[in-house]
């Protein structure tokens, strides 16, 4: 039984009620509580030490990012975020000034969205810094995008470029409140989702959900500056296609929209945001699956980003 | 700086925003997000392994009190919980068996309250299991039952017993959400809080934040069957006395009502709840500090527990 299977069995049979409109499975829930033409996005994310970031980060870009990425969610189901608590779990010894600087980080980022920190916790976790984050949003009425809304033929966006987040981006990323916000408002967006574990995966989750395939170009992904570099340094490294597709931490949005509407996003976009790169990445197919095309053919790409040549 | 300086400094200026009704410093952080006649309540709290519980305590209990602790103080300002998020921080080789088993704990403890369990997500925290839950509750508009609502001459109440909750109560207690509800709903309830560090430390908060002090009557205070057989088989445990007043983890109510209430309550409360005690335990003051009345005298409660006779 791997983790993914684990999560499926322990969420099917959770306590609902009548206020849940779409819960496990999501990148946040969402809650009828009869807001007047809102529903609430209600969601946590937590960052570990060893893990997320490395025992020498600089807090405020700790702060940072684990706010970030509870915004990304947010965004992501095209909502507002309104409201965090902070959830400090701290090692023993831990400097408070370091504390100090955590919240450095995320009240700044906290600020720029309106979003209000409205308390939380500290606790004891002797061996590591944990940070977990918990956020309250609004969406316009029956507007969240949900993961499950991909349709045949839908064209496949994500926005900036990809791979080698490791490299500082996951630190210091900006979430893409505003850009999410502006395409649920002014597109029919079908399907989005935030890219926390790479195209190949979290692309996955909107397909599982939605019950499509995809076919993407392997031409049309923008690999970024500091994936190549890092291809170029390390040879153990992933080739840099392999590591756009499947290193995780970009916290780009990836969405689908139907076809007929893909020229005029594109060219809306390009006014709306003439400095971040859009691309479209392919379609969704009734077949289930990922297949990568290029000049030399197709091949599949599976959960783990592995690449087999097509058998046909 | 001691943990609760540092918390007052954090809190001090932390981002708000026109939703926030009350944020840091109560149980819960409170939001007007345009719910008809209710507000929003928000609370995260975590257990983590060496802490709240022991390597060897049973996940279904663990996963019991995670939820029962956020439950209880959702339900100690009023209100009622409708949905909670589950963050998982898992340590290296934790059985799958034992996650299902937490989820068990909570699902049954969800159920009975009609608290739908939303999502949440499992990481990992190598060197030991560390759960926090993230709820959402409601509460009548304007009808939150805060800390600084406290008035000298009040009449401070507590239910149930106190003290020596580590021989297991802490794992299993029925947080207090039927009594809390009525009692808000009946009766003009100035300030609560759930017991979960103990009346010396609890107390002082609602004290702190009504600008108010407290007397109690010693002989007024029930102590536990289970702080009385701790203290005699244990020498070095605290006095019994001490040990209900000072030990954490009770999860009863503490509330204080206008003194005009105080007997109306009572006798109201024996016919709703003929099985659980509701003690009168002293009176809010102007005069900062807690002090502790017997028949030998008058002695101040410090924060940490710890009695000096009275220099007057």
């Amino acid at each position: 039984m791997n983790e993914f299977e684990l999560i499926r069995r322990l969420t099917r049979d959770l306590p609902s009620n009548r206020h849940v409109v779409a819960g496990a499975g999501d990148d946040c829930a969402v809650l009828d509580l009869e807001v007047p033409n809102s529903e609430v996005l209600f969601k946590t994310d937590s960052v570990v030490e060893g893990i997320h970031f490395t025992k020498d980060t600089a807090p405020e870009r700790i702060g940072h990012k684990a706010l970030a990425r509870c915004l990304s969610d947010i965004a992501a189901m095209g909502g507002s975020a309104i409201s965090v608590l902070v959830t400090l779990a701290l090692p023993t010894g831990f400097d408070p000034k370091s504390i100090e600087a955590i919240y450095t980080g995320m009240t700044e980022l906290a600020k720029r969205y309106q979003v209000s920190i409205s308390g939380g916790e500290t606790t004891s976790n002797p061996e590591r810094l944990l940070i977990s984050i918990a956020a309250l949003g609004l969406v316009p009425k029956g507007k969240s995008v949900l993961r499950s809304g991909g349709r045949p033929g839908d064209a496949i966006f994500v926005t900036g470029e990809l791979g080698g987040s490791i490299q500082g981006r996951h630190l210091e990323f900006e979430p893409r409140i505003t850009e999410a916000k502006w395409l649920a408002q002014n597109f029919q967006i079908h399907a989005m989702i935030d890219l926390s574990d790479g195209v190949a995966s979290d692309l996955r989750h909107i397909l599982n959900q939605s019950k499509v395939g995809a076919e993407l170009l392997s031409d049309a992904i923008h690999i970024s500056r500091a994936a190549r570099s890092q291809a170029r340094a390390e040879s153990s490294a992933k080739p840099p296609l392999l590591a756009a597709l499947t290193v995780g931490e970009d916290f780009e949005l990836l969405f689908t929209v139907a076809s007929k509407d893909a020229v005029p996003l594109l060219d809306a976009w390009k006014k709306k945001f003439p400095k971040l790169r859009l691309s479209c990445i392919g379609k969704v197919t009734a077949k289930p699956g990922i297949r990568l095309n290029d000049k030399t053919g197709s091949r599949e790409l599976t959960l783990h980003g592995y690449m087999h040549f097509a058998q046909s």
